[in-house]
């Protein structure tokens, strides 16, 4: 095996390298990576949004274990939760790792990542995939657990009138599993051919310019615009609530006394379980496939950037070993 | 009885008045006003903040019931819930009537208020006060079902540490209600007199120049200052919560990928329900009359109004009666 691989290294702009192959450390898995999502987290990586970052990115991938503490998974296919976590703080031994403070994120912080044929991982957050999902579903895995998300944190029901704001490829995600809960869903966006990916699934979709806000119960800022708050406070009803999913690298602004004399909630949500979209995807088969816009080999990543920030791309998918 | 009475006029500028006594429409009680407070939000209406008003301020109020629908409290002293709802539309068929869209609020929305010798109210609005509690007290007993709203939205216990942030009326009286919880509770501010009255009821209390922000279960903003937030979004834990009391005139910013990253949740909290707050007295006996700084006849309201705005002031109250 050889002891050096292709990966793309971010460091004030983003290139092609040949680096040496990791090494796992206690505890770590080794995992041949086949396939990594790019997700708008890494946009703005790459953007320079996400201070201090450096190294390798990429967070939603699928590839296959090379050695492992845990041997049951050596050999099979995976995908991994991205958290690191300590397991001693307050946080972790509340159950809540996702939010240890001394955590590192798989390609996001202190832990280099996917785009590369080869990345280290916990052995415990690594999660083997049903020979069912086959890899371009996969790779949407991370970005659909955090769709997930948001029913680990409000109830959505068939009682509920629900907007999405948004028709980028988390929107879309989002969409498909708040249609699974029976809410009467409208989705809001600018593209036409995102918006068909929902409308295609039963759900009311309107563009953006001929939305007219009204009192839903519940309101889902997945636009990754910095107005998507003020649009989804004036959507929400009272004592209604809003998540929000986007984050922006400059601070927001809205209206506190909206929030405060209509009681509104206001919740985010990041990551979710990579359980509950393994089980979403068993049980409602959605078409995950149609979220990719287009791949290319790794050694292609620098197109494929610059393709994933073209305003009509979804998802663009790096592909390891071809 | 004289068909005029003396009112605290706002038209640009608050004035004392001699004006007509207010006529009881379907379904409303007349009520001889014995005492009213000021509250942040009158000193909001006079500074111009709320766009529209133009009429009699005032909405926390003590008094007597003249005339009435409701024929048992005639001649009871009462106080009464500030919002008048429509009883048809969606809001108010759900029981959330104080969300009603088309509701007057008493002193702020449609609705002379109580800095008069008389106001009218919804019969259903109106409240009987326990003869246990005297004037002095009843007269804060809608700021205090403002405290006590936490308590409906949020479930706070002795488990959870608690940052409450400001030591103005309303930070005081949620200090008393959320200490009764068992909650681990800390108070900051700025003023070491108010922190004292916080501070004798057990809570422990820091003074804002020597706080250090550290992981809270929930922190409750209501410092009245458009920091505040930040400072609440720094002190609580990764899915924690902040409850936001306050209200201000211009957007307030904030760092939405810390709301998002840390899946923090923001409630929006404003009134309350009446009965809560008598129970509470009941119960807990909380020492209402010391958050009481000066009394003033209510031909002399313009004084008053001066003094409410000094930094040192907490409740001022207006006596009609004298």
């Amino acid at each position: 095996m050889e002891a050096t691989m292709i990966a793309l290294f971010f460091d004030d702009s983003l290139t092609v390298r040949q680096m040496a192959k990791p090494k796992a450390h206690t505890g770590e898995a080794l995992i041949r990576v086949h396939s990594a999502g790019i997700c708008n987290t890494d946009l703005e990586i790459i953007k320079g949004y996400i201070p201090g970052f450096k190294g390798i990115p990429g967070h939603e991938f699928v590839g296959e274990v090379v050695s492992s503490p845990d041997r049951a998974t050596i050999g099979h296919r995976v995908t991994g939760e991205i958290n690191g976590a300590c397991n001693s703080c307050d946080m972790c031994r509340a159950g809540l790792q996702r939010h240890c403070p001394d955590r590192t994120v798989l390609g996001i912080i202190n832990r280099d990542g996917a785009f590369a044929e080869y990345l280290t991982l916990p052995a415990e957050n690594v999660v083997r995939i049903p020979d069912a999902i086959e890899d371009r579903q996969a790779v949407l895995i991370e970005p659909l657990a955090a769709a997930c998300a948001i029913l680990e944190q409000v109830a959505v029901g068939p009682d509920q009138s629900v907007l999405l704001i948004g028709d980028g490829k988390l929107a879309i995600l989002i969409g498909w599993v708040l249609q699974a809960t029976g809410c009467r869903l409208t989705a809001v966006g600018k593209h036409s051919h995102k918006l068909s990916l929902l409308s295609r699934a039963g759900i009311e979709t309107v563009p953006l310019d001929r939305f007219k806000a009204s009192r839903f119960d519940m309101v889902v800022e997945a636009s990754g615009n910095p107005r998507g708050l003020a649009m989804a406070l004036e959507a929400v009803r009272p004592r209604g609530t809003v998540v929000l999913k986007s984050t922006y690298a400059d601070a927001t602004s809205f209206d506190q006394a909206r929030v405060v004399v209509d009681e509104i909630t206001i919740k985010g949500s990041r990551c979710g379980r990579f359980e509950d979209a393994i089980r979403f995807i068993h049980n409602h088969k959605p078409p995950l496939e149609r979220l990719i816009t287009a791949e290319y080999p790794l050694r292609n990543g620098i197109e494929a950037f610059r393709h994933a920030q073209e305003h009509d791309s979804l998802k663009i998918v790096l592909n390891a070993g071809s």
